[in-house]
């Protein structure tokens, strides 16, 4: 399949080169021609392509493919030496840093914990540089070129002018995210947030892959979608499209501190799931106030064992998840809903199984026959690879333009 | 704006083709050069799909523009005279067909009435093939070719195959519409629904011109939504995008005839607005029982005239249908929502202007501010001019590959 999208002759360079490596990652080492054959472009165009690409050095010539007569066909792979690519996750209560060659395979991490109270925007750019600072150090990545940063923050994000529109959790309006940072980091940074990183990691390396449309649901302490149609990630207008947890499911429900009543993730979220479990027992060991973390961990372990309460917690959440996926389904009739985020990942089969039921009930039969509704299968963060792969996306589409910066730090 | 869809080299060339026609339709007369500036195509690619498009008769060459100096450039126009379009609109109640020229100027329509009992499918194409027979009789369209007839039907619809999948107020499942449609008409029969009609409606002459990320609301017995995404109709993984009218918004609300319970559809379908009415109301002397057209007429009179019933149905009717906006607002951060079909024509700025106020309330700010809500501007049944455009397209995409049909009944 070819990558293509609507914009100038620039743009559809730009995405078919992006498709190219993709298809090299995923079958490396490969042809001119395979790659061709695989993505619909003529091999002029993959050549020159991968031309450009080997010139940029991420990609590497690595011999010749066993041919039974005609002329040998030359190999290429991504170089892994080519550079390497950082992803950050920023999320409420930590900041991960994960580094990756340039095959978007890890090579080091760093975790710094957010204290609640450490929520001001000089603060937390404090967290992200000491966190890069610590992942780049280490032994696996230091002399290596740095392609980008990708750095991900909850809530509204402004990619073009690396501002940080509305975070709600730390009620940040406006703040000029990658100024801040570049204050102390040269490589090239691309800030969005985690819907979209989680959903282009999907489309690159998980269940997206060689899927036109996705929808990618993040359940952590906030929940959204990342929407991906015809095969790319989808922004809305303004690069707000998502806020799945912010749609009303409940009309006069709980209070949500959006301002709304009855959201998706007043249900969904780790604090409404912690809400479902005060509500069913309020003297329940399970609960740890002021912990959702321990709370939700607790209700695993509780569910996998037997635990009748945990049980009734997880049908409880999976009666409005469930709801709650039906309405996407028949909305956007996508062919994969993946669950992703910490919550997702703790609560795992069991939480899938009674989703699985809930939507069956309530999809219509026939969006409901094309969808596959699955757990995220990408090892480690989803976030931190797909900002990393933004970043990549971000290097593709400079290439040509603008030099890789070699020196990252200062 | 270029038209480029993700696929192959022929896709492309189809929609830029489709493109090029749609900039002419609406600049008509136009040089090469204008469409080259105003598509970003080359001019060799514009030159060269207008040269088809001259071939398939539908342009035709009208002089020459004022030029100080240099070479005089020459105008195309849609040639009014290249054949006609046929849209088909079959409603719950009625049959609406309407023929156009192929600048999608209407020339003559004729419409059939179904009584509710008259849902078998053979009655439905005996209604359907009438109604063409009666509007391609008249002297206007007489001895014209007739390029093809979009036919939009309520439900999910399998275009490719031609087949009603589902059509759950007819309960018809996987009927061979357009099978039997084709055995007494001979034009290309391209079938869809309602919301695919509108929404492309709105794209090539309404409210979506020039738009990315568009969603047509239609309010009538049914109510659904239309997606244009990246300026191109989105249809989901299998053609059923945009059931809206079966998302839940009230859990546990009124039952629903897809079997769930508090669909947006049982809140602001024209029956739903009838419960209202009966609710606040029971002796109201508009309701109508067992005439939604009559009751909705009385009902927009009401509030026209002041009365408080009336007043406080629209009030309740926009309370649902604006919170249910604001969930498309928060998910899909479109640039522009439609509202389209007859109750929202009925009812027109005053419902309007309440679903703004709720809408205002409900949605995120930031992705509020993106998004422009009006009524169409569509004059006449959009439906009917989106069917017949989707003909259109159906045309553009064969054009060159087989002969359009110039004996279109027997």
């Amino acid at each position: 399949m070819v990558q293509i999208v609507r914009g100038t002759s620039r743009d559809i360079r730009v995405a078919n080169r992006s498709e190219v490596l993709r298809h090299i990652l995923a079958e490396s080492p490969v042809s001119r021609q395979r790659v061709a054959a695989g993505t619909g472009l003529s091999l002029a165009t993959v050549s020159n392509l991968i031309g450009e690409l080997l010139d940029a050095g991420i990609l590497v010539e690595v011999g010749f493919e066993d041919s039974s007569g005609g002329r040998p066909r030359g190999l290429v792979s991504v170089d892994p030496a080519g550079g390497v690519l950082i992803g950050v996750d920023v999320a409420e209560t930590y900041v991960h840093v994960e580094v990756f060659d340039a095959a978007l395979t890890p090579l080091a991490s760093a975790e710094e914990q957010l204290h609640p109270e450490e929520n001001r925007p000089q603060q937390v750019v404090a967290h992200i540089v000491s966190g890069v600072r610590t992942a780049l150090g280490s032994g696996a990545t230091a002399a290596r070129r740095v392609l980008g940063a990708g750095i991900s923050v909850p809530g509204q994000v402004d990619r073009g002018g690396g501002v940080s529109v509305f975070a709600p959790n730390w009620n940040w309006h406006d703040v000029p995210l990658r100024g801040l940072l570049a204050e102390s980091l040269t490589m090239p940074l691309y800030l969005d947030n985690p819907l979209r990183a989680a959903v282009v990691a999907e489309l690159w390396f998980g269940a997206g892959r060689g899927r036109e449309d996705v929808v990618v649901l993040n359940l952590g302490t906030g929940v959204g979608a990342g929407l991906a149609f015809r095969g790319s990630l989808y922004r809305g207008a303004t690069n707000s499209a998502g806020e799945w947890g912010h749609t009303t499911l409940v009309l006069d429900g709980r209070p949500c501190h959006c301002g709304g009543r009855g959201c998706v993730e007043t249900y969904v979220g780790a604090p409404g799931i912690m809400q479902h479990l005060r509500e069913l027992d309020p003297d329940s060991p399970m609960l740890h106030l002021g912990d959702q973390t321990a709370t939700i961990d607790a209700l695993a372990r509780g569910v996998r064992s037997g635990d009748p309460v945990a049980a009734k917690v997880i049908g409880e959440t999976a009666r409005y998840l469930g709801v709650a996926i039906a309405n996407l389904i028949n909305l956007a009739n996508p062919e994969a809903i993946v669950l992703s985020s910490w919550v997702a990942a703790r609560f795992g089969e069991p939480l899938l199984d009674e989703v699985r039921a809930v939507v069956a009930r309530h999809a219509l039969r026939h969006p409901l026959a094309a969808s596959d509704i699955t757990l995220s299968g990408i090892i480690g963060d989803p976030v931190s690879l797909g900002a990393a792969t933004l970043a990549l996306e971000g290097f593709l589409s400079a290439v040509g333009t603008a030099p890789a910066v070699r020196i990252a730090l200062r």
